[in-house]
């Protein structure tokens, strides 16, 4: 009979050790990603298929792991950090973000409260003060006065917190007490993104509850609409309570007029939430800042550093006006989580700032993004990034076969060629299926339009000019009656 | 005038080098985290005092951050990583944990949908599949059939999607469409995790509507309690739709009899969550499975290897017997999320699993750590933080000066000296103080009782050990009225 080891830990040498090699294979992967099939090929299944049926009863060596992870995982990887990444939004990274996500898991440590780790609290609520500066935001969400902001992990998860905080003014308490009584009504444009719709439903106000709110040629909420709308409903007999407002909307970057909108929603009494998700990072440069004009109406906002800002997911930053109103929505104090810093009053003790009670040390690695650039170096990317898909746009615009469905604010471009909706359905299958660019659609007045956004770390202008080649080529192609291209 | 760079990116060579020194940099954090005083000295503000007030203009070096996670981050952390870390519930951490975590960060790739990689959701279902063997889980959570696990951030989290399940099968979607309309109730035990009231409130259910059932000596939900309040509501014209039943609570681990809970629940037609946070890892191991004993009637049930199964924060695992219910409760697909693989119905697209859109590769980590160690490995450190848990428990019960304010079924000993609750306040003060070990207190049947929870990853017995000397010593110096502990 074998003597059980008295330890299966990796020892701090081993981790050492395969430390490096991970390195090493994230170095390697970043040096090739570029040459890979963006879009995934495998089929449905495939992944597991590869996989053993049952868990291993004896450990591995953690060499095994390394090797499965080029031979079963990365067929089913979608390249996000390929510089031919062009679909949805960006989600980039960088060396910096990397490292401090490294850093936060060793040091492995849970920030709900003040006291469990006060560094993971109080660099989280200086780097968002920081970046009030650095993104020129209303000075009301500094932390200095009854605002504040706090990491969250998605757009999702703030738009949720954002409403809680709303329901909770609009309400008094009354809802956290005795939940929803059906009459709380919401507002975002047809436009706005579907986590609004998410949190509507979450928090019980209800689908039916929600107005999306018509929008103009360029896809922003129209004013008056809201205006009518909450009159309709305030004559019925409802409390109009939320309204979202988007800076960059997912389908076309369209940007919602927030003076008009913040006037109306403080007049009548409407939380007012802003979602800047990929284009608020624009804002660390002073030309793009008039995209946010009116932000100073807004009850809170949020952009996330995990789109546009070169730090890997989760990160989403989050800032409300007066943190009141959210702590009282979110805020739970059991026994066994009392402490005399808590009892103080001097901390902040952010598991009451969102849904979850646990929370990892996500500061370290926006922290890290943020000295090794410097502001200059992040505004340079996205300075960079924005003059790429203006050039893109001024390509398509050049080209008879396509057009612009819209004229890009950044560095989103929508666009489609003339032959109509099948056609450009057909030429999107094509460019993916190339492996060679990864592009999504959406519909734009009822018409099917490709998306190509520049926002990945790495891409550079032969990537845009590659990815728009490769889109000339293929729509010829398909003009000519060609077959499906070949892959790779 | 300077040049403008043309890149501000960490080149993949920059990435290597600095990548070692981060590895080492955890390295040696954990072979000298045994030293640092446990919970952290710093006051309200000295971190913040520490940090510039503005952000860098210009990058700095990588060195500067190296530093100033000794200078200045070190003196606020509190080790959860110190093997003399004994408060709340463990949040381990391992190295192929942090390695996978590392690998998912360079990977950086959405799981929001199937097709944005999909590697990261067939290795997550495939691993919750894996655990539902492990951990002798009911098979009516496997995927295979109607139901299926899935990893959300935290327990908190869980809790919240079962109740929105519970919700959309109790009201049939009416609360999605029109909100919720007061009548739903839930049902917890007193000693239930905060998670199930801010899950309730969130929901729009209010805090009102959730019962919070009376427990037996033990600590564990009378059955019987439960009954009548549902009975109670019934005669009330309300709907009972909800409960949450805990194996192993936060307070003293106490398990709800989940035999007759199930049994009532499913009479009376109501979703049952079993949260298992820390405890349910203890079912890697025969021996304790009694623990779950009634599993089969829950219709969802969560645990945490970010607790005690050393994968770092955060990783829920989440499973539903009937996934549809939560599916409608939480899916949205607007236009631009559409796609081939999505419509064909083939694939899970985990989204419409949880709260946030976005989601990192999470799996990676799991997956190593159940390779890394293999069953027999986590078996054997599991069972080891019992024996040493119990080996306290029984020199507590040996001790004149000191008595166990419960029976500890594993790894938690709830426990108290005789001398009233203002001596185990002060105890507890001059404990933490010291540096050595870091506990937390709860109160149960009213009295304050201090809390010793054995799961750290590197915790042996000399820890526990050197705990229980310090605490005798400390209490000994109390009785004597001494001054209090020097720091250090």
């Amino acid at each position: 009979m074998e003597v059980p080891r008295a330890s299966y830990h990796m020892t701090p040498d081993e981790f050492r050790k395969h430390g490096r090699e991970v390195v090493d294979w994230i170095a390697d992967y970043y040096e090739r990603v570029e040459s890979l099939p963006v879009l995934s090929r495998v089929e449905p299944g495939a992944i597991r298929a590869a996989l053993p049926a049952r868990p291993p009863v004896e450990g591995e060596p953690f060499a095994a792991m390394l090797r499965d992870i080029d031979a079963v995982i990365l067929p089913g990887i979608t390249h996000w950090q390929s510089p031919n990444f062009f679909a949805f939004f960006p989600a980039n990274a960088s060396g910096p973000a990397i490292l401090g996500e490294l850093l936060a898991a060793g040091l492995g440590v849970q920030g709900m409260l003040w006291a469990t780790s006060p560094a993971c609290t109080e660099l989280e609520t200086h780097l968002l003060d920081w970046l009030v500066d650095m993104l020129a935001l209303p000075p009301a969400f500094k932390s200095s006065g009854a605002g504040g902001g706090v990491i969250q992990d998605s757009a999702s998860s703030a738009a949720l917190a954002a409403l809680l905080a709303a329901r909770e003014r609009a309400t008094g308490s009354r809802s956290n007490e005795s939940g929803c009584d059906g009459r709380l009504v919401a507002y975002a444009s047809t436009q706005a993104h579907s986590s609004v719709e998410k949190a509507v439903k979450i928090a019980g106000i209800g689908r039916a509850n929600l107005r999306l709110v018509d929008v103009d040629e360029a896809f922003a909420m129209r004013p008056a609409a809201l205006a009518e709308a909450i009159a309709r409903d305030r004559r019925a007999g409802l409390v109009p309570f939320f309204a979202a407002a988007t800076v960059g909307t997912t389908s076309s970057n369209a940007v919602d007029p927030l003076p008009e909108i913040g006037g109306i929603c403080r007049a009548e009494g409407i939380w007012l939430h802003v979602d800047g998700a990929m284009a608020g990072t624009a804002a660390l440069c002073p030309e793009f800042r008039r995209l946010q004009d009116g932000l100073e109406w807004a009850d809170s906002y949020c952009f996330n550093p995990h789109k546009w800002m070169f730090t890997n997911f989760d990160c989403d930053c989050f800032w409300v006006a007066d943190r009141a109103a959210l702590v009282r929505a979110l805020s739970i104090l059991p026994e066994y989580l009392r402490n005399t810093a808590t009892e103080s009053g001097a901390v902040i003790d952010y598991r009451d700032w969102q849904v979850p009670l646990g929370r990892r040390f996500r500061a370290l690695k926006l922290w890290f993004v943020i000295r090794h650039y410097g502001v200059a170096g992040l505004q340079h990317h996205v300075r960079r990034h924005v003059e790429l898909a203006q050039r893109f746009a001024a390509w398509v615009e050049a080209s008879p076969a396509f057009e612009l469905a819209v004229r890009p604010p950044l560095n989103l471009v929508c666009f489609r060629h003339v032959a109509g909706d099948s056609f450009n359905r057909e030429l999107l299958e094509r460019l993916n299926a190339s492996g060679k660019a990864y592009l999504t659609h959406t519909t734009l007045a009822g018409r099917f339009v490709l998306r190509l956004c520049v926002g990945q770390t790495a891409t550079e202008e032969r990537h845009v000019a590659d990815a728009w080649r490769l889109i000339e080529k293929e729509a010829a192609e398909l003009e000519r009656g060609g077959p499906p291209a070949p892959r790779g």
